[in-house]
């Protein structure tokens, strides 16, 4: 357990809808970007991790790891993909961070991205159903947005959490995305057009939802050691964990209450030795609006059906007690699947650096990110500081 | 790099065509054997890697190591899948060996598997065409007996390899097979079977292409430390080695040259402080039986170009020079893609413990297996010994 861990370079495309550009062009591009930034060379990259959810499904191509090797230029190299669903990008920085700690990697590239808009929207739902339970919930016809709408629809119930407030999180997801150059949507929207979009699966409406979307994000993490002599402004991973959940909603105790995010969080924060308190910001996985809810209470960032006050209160904006989803989150960053894990720990990286400009958390040293598969049967938990 | 990664307990179903079983029970069925195998309870598993190549496009479901956790019985445990084709099972080893070397988790299950009967010939012939390159090689029709079938006629040209040399491949891990309980055919073919089969991809005959299977098959990591503890006879893993190629067959220097398994193999060998003449036996990925001969030549086992001379002077039958694929191979055994890698790792396993029965390789005291992904573009070797 000696060895650390630390992100020394990152790279993103813009989110957004790609009609022009394959999955290929993508990551190849926010992998460029990230060596560049991290000021190494191809011969020093030692693994490439790759997460990717459904590249079968959605442009007909498995076997991405060897695939993201070859187009980096880096054949030869150890790659391989993973997948856990949606936290496929999470679940890829913590393979990443387990092979450096191994001791058998000291540089390894980590990638995350997915190409969604070459099939129709049609298509790319049923892929996404793949990250539900096939045989107990897809198979019956149900789709995301509406196992997420009985998750908010119990909230709602059991803790009188109102529609206003999950529509707060939109409010503010959609103002924070204006002011990142690579969110997809990149302006702001009222209370009055959240809560007057069209109706997807009761509660949730249209801008309750994250949309489709292409990208790709990469992060190079090294070993203390390396990272060290290669980095001025490392940013140190504290603490990645992974948990999981029954894969279907039914087979657990309480359908608000997200377990996998819970245990992850738990383990994370006992890996960094801090409280959630001690956090400065964090990039939750906003899939639909009430999952913002679901993860700022599993983290332990306020009560458990407390998460609807706390936005409510405003305590969840930028230069407020605890900024979430400064990027945008999925909902106005976007949320091309693979690479949301990866681009949640990319704002990590540039708000600890201090670049993340309008977006700026002032002073902050320590920042999370949380990526869910699914209705929550995976979690991936990231705690980073610029501190060693 | 200080602590040790041993096999504790294995298990696997029968492979083949299973028309009243779904991916849920192979997979469930193969843990529970190779949990029961390491006498271990589910509360000492710290972590679960499935290997699977294609479940998104050949069952509907994504997000299968979660999947695995839940109906193993081991919600909440960190479980990932990963992927590189029909190189998932080793794939899945090898980042199981990580994730124990990382000092994070002591004891790890790796499971394989695939459902590949639900669908037509044709369904899963286009969803394992998603191994190779979708845009240079499978949109434009090709599949994977036509790419093996070009690295055959390459090999016959240049060193002139001839059929027979090639039907003798299948003849041989048919009379392994049969004496393998879990193979998909236990039975021999004759040279002339072999030679007289129908022609699928000149000069590759149906004989010589490994056939579509059902399976799954579960291997159980553990620490050096644990290990003692648990396990009576444990089996070391001395080396764990993942390398790539070019995706698409045509970017490579030769075509007969295994490039991935030459560096794999290189890799392992050091890791392992062995040379090739020190491998008492191997399991070698046999999709095609042109890719033994591939594979004996690039992990050293004769010189490049004289694999087929090798096979014709009997060097690889059990009890000979080194045998080749004990287990009947992917030829006779069955391919079920995600688990051939596991599966290679448990006849090894089984030699090395003496629990071969009728297909012991006498004296044996370490394997190797190679378990390929696509053409060539990703390859894992492991080196396997019953000494520390």
């Amino acid at each position: 357990m000696a060895r650390d861990v630390a992100v020394i370079g990152v790279g993103m495309t813009k989110f957004g809808e790609f009609w022009d550009r394959g999955y290929r062009s993508l990551i190849t591009e926010a992998g460029s970007k990230a060596i560049i930034d991290a000021r190494i060379d191809g011969k020093d990259i030692d693994a490439v991790y790759v997460g990717s959810m459904s590249p079968g499904r959605l442009i007909g191509q498995e076997h991405v790891g060897a695939l993201v090797a070859d187009y980096a230029g880096l054949v030869g190299v150890p790659a391989a993909r993973v997948e856990a669903a949606c936290s496929s990008g999470g679940l890829a920085l913590h393979q990443a961070y387990l092979a450096i700690k191994s001791g058998l990697y000291d540089i390894v590239v980590v990638g995350g991205v997915e190409k969604m808009t070459d099939v129709s929207t049609e298509h790319a739902t049923v892929a996404l159903a793949g990250a539900a339970d096939q045989e107990w919930e897809a198979f019956h016809g149900i789709t995301f947005p509406g196992l997420y709408a009985l998750m908010a629809r119990r909230h709602m119930m059991d803790y009188g959490t109102t529609e206003e407030q999950i529509s707060l999180i939109s409010v503010k997801n959609h103002a924070n995305g204006k002011l990142n150059p690579y969110a997809q949507y990149q302006y702001d929207v009222t209370l009055e057009d959240v809560m007057k979009s069209s109706m997807v699966a009761d509660p949730l409406r249209l801008m309750h939802c994250s949309p489709i979307t292409d990208g790709a994000a990469t992060v190079v993490l090294a070993s203390g050691e390396k990272a060290k002599k290669v980095c001025e402004n490392p940013i140190w991973i504290k603490g990645s964990a992974l948990a999981t959940d029954t894969l279907s909603l039914h087979g657990r105790k309480s359908i608000t209450k997200v377990e996998a995010s819970a245990m992850a969080g738990k383990k994370a924060y006992q890996m960094a030795k801090v409280k959630p308190s001690k956090i400065d910001f964090a990039e939750v996985h906003d899939c639909f609006a009430i999952a913002e809810i679901l993860a700022i209470e599993s983290l332990g960032f306020c009560k458990i059906g407390k998460g609807g006050e706390m936005v409510e209160n405003g305590e969840t904006w930028i230069d407020s007690r605890i900024p979430i989803n400064t990027s945008g989150g999925l909902k106005a960053k976007g949320h091309p699947v693979g690479a949301t894990g990866i681009a949640q720990a990319i704002e990590a990286t540039w708000q600890l650096r201090g670049q993340a400009d309008k977006r700026q958390v002032k002073g902050a040293k320590t920042g999370l990110t949380q990526n869910v598969g699914g209705s929550g049967a995976t979690c991936t938990v990231h705690i980073f500081s610029e501190e060693k």
